[in-house]
């Protein structure tokens, strides 16, 4: 199912243009690298529009938003939509101060995006304005599990049509939705919420995938959080064969990433469609 | 001596508002969750007494300061004394610049601080501002050792008093004070100087120890040192046995981090107090 | 050739002010770290005249500019000028963008640097704004080989009288050169693209081998670039061994360079003049 997804990456290394956080964005352009895309990293208005022009897609991502980069998203999402190049929100942290949840906003109302990537509390404020969100970890109360599964899948679907963007909620249990079809993931560890971005790593994967794989967004971006995922196990077993701690396993995971194939993701892929 | 320290974090995992430098930042973060608590770096003037608000402890590192975020700091350091939350600062480079030793100066002046951690440069020049700073490390002139580590201590009471702040002063001894109380801490390796950030990872970690402890202030200062000296010691025998540099050291030594447990921690501890 | 080069970074350790960027800002410090010397970065225009006063080199890298740092480029460079430290520029994309293009220009225009690194298309840029940059990777049609060597060295010749900086163009492989002499280098391994940051590590250890050597910036570039090189065969061999990935790559990348030795280095290099 995915084959195609990630040969495509590497017949056409994707140029992603990253507007991102300083705290995670050195593991996000090694995560780009990793999987086969290049990563470019600019944030000055005075540059950005052009240096979208020249890349395959744009992440977004607010996780350390100013005054400033506010401005160079709006204008870098704008051209980007423009070109028809595939564009990525990470709202993180939405919820947690009026000046991200009103940013998101302002963000959503003046862009198209092709996927929104957020934990449940990030996702139900972009669709409501009402997730009690506890920095930037999902709040406990917001939790998808078996009982509110068959609902959150409905949310997404909804917010999907709303937005007209691919919903992607992870967490324990993933899910990426457009209007018409879920997958359900359950790849990944937990152990991933032991490092920081693993999030804004997964939101730059899809911006890679998406960008090498424009006209199949819900199923490059289901693809990208699958080898996330399963890069997550992957590097859980080798954490506890060496006896490692928490950055030991960021290693591991980004080079799980780098070693990645069709074959290794398709055998270990968790997902249902719904 | 520790156990309930320790217990508290893993307890309540405290929410961590770092307004810090972008050199260490991630490790930083990594830092937090190694120890078991949770990271929300915010930087925007619009958003910094907002996200300070949701979080358990304030921490303020200078090391890349700018106009923009030392107006920042201020507000954060504002509404988190208001909230009484505890608010650590590390004076990164204090006495390097006239930037860097003026904000400083302001810092203390307009906020409450609970902590203040530096290499002893740096204390001195928050002191007096006669310390010679060279660059970011302590200058040779300064070093703590067998002679002047009576004078030293005496120092660092003096100067909680001055502050109302439990003063660390890190190197190769450390110590922790409070205007009553010093403790002389003998743990760290030498290598912690040879990669960047474990200066701020300890300021970092001493904010989340004292937001879980907020009523022992001091004895969460000195676990904090503990801990990190010690699993700098730990990052170093298994350097040793691995055959590594510099970079790995810096993995075993969050590794490490994330694995401790105050039965460890006990164990190895070289604390005294006077 | 090498060893009173590595000699003397070890025996005077030199401090090095870099502005550089926020992706790879914790490696290039912990880069200056491993090879001997110490890292303070500062960007603002209030401080960093002042910074570069006490360090011995600056290292200005314009990956992720802004007009603010911009502005603390300029500042920085003329007063290291004005004290004849050694300055070393990457022009990271220049090409890619007007911002960076102009913005090159204008550093060049208003600074005489020592050295100037960069890959063949940002060289190109530098020399006649024709470069084809594709993002922060150098074209394919720009690539250095076998066919277009002579003609490479003859232009890095001419662009080094030129700009009267030492010219360091990297790639499979590197030349070094002056208006009168050239440093063919063809130490390293292609897995160094795979990861970010090996170019900006780079320019930040020539800042430190220059700041120790100030007298032979030549012969002290070549030594840096046949360091960074060799340390990217010998954790290549490592990766390989142990079957990591592209982050243990860099992993070992840093910590050989934190194991380097002048007879390693002089075994090991790879480089003849012309």
């Amino acid at each position: 199912m995915f084959t195609e997804i990630l040969k495509n990456i590497k017949e056409k290394p994707p140029l992603v243009h990253c507007i991102t956080n300083y705290v995670t964005v050195n593991d996000c352009a090694n995560s780009l690298l990793s999987c086969g895309a290049s990563p470019i990293m600019a944030d000055d208005l005075a540059e950005v529009e052009e240096i979208t022009s020249i890349c395959n897609s744009l992440c977004i991502n607010i996780g350390t938003l100013n005054e400033r980069t506010i401005q160079s998203m709006l204008a870098a999402g704008k051209k980007a939509n423009e070109l028809s190049h595939p564009v990525v929100l990470d709202p993180v942290g939405a919820g947690a101060s009026s000046l991200r949840t009103s940013t998101t906003f302002d963000l959503l109302k003046q862009l198209d995006f092709s996927v929104i990537r957020g934990n449940i509390s990030e996702i139900k404020t972009v669709s409501q304005g009402t997730g009690t969100t506890k920095g930037v970890d999902a709040d406990a109360s917001d939790v998808v599990n078996g009982e509110n599964l068959e609902e959150t899948i409905a949310f997404a679907k909804k917010l999907s049509q709303k937005t007209k963007s691919v919903i992607a909620i992870t967490g324990a249990i993933d899910i990426v939705a457009d209007s018409h079809k879920a997958y359900v993931i359950s790849n990944g560890n937990a152990m991933m919420s032991k490092i920081t971005g693993t999030g804004c790593m997964l939101t730059a994967i899809i911006a890679a995938f998406c960008a090498a794989n424009p006209t199949e967004i819900l199923k490059a971006t289901a693809a990208a959080v699958c080898t996330m995922g399963l890069c997550g196990e992957l590097a859980y077993e080798k954490l506890i064969k060496n006896d490692g701690g928490t950055l030991s396993y960021r290693t591991y995971l980004i080079d799980f990433m780098s070693k990645m194939t069709p074959e290794l993701l398709m055998k270990g892929a968790k997902i249902e469609s719904r």
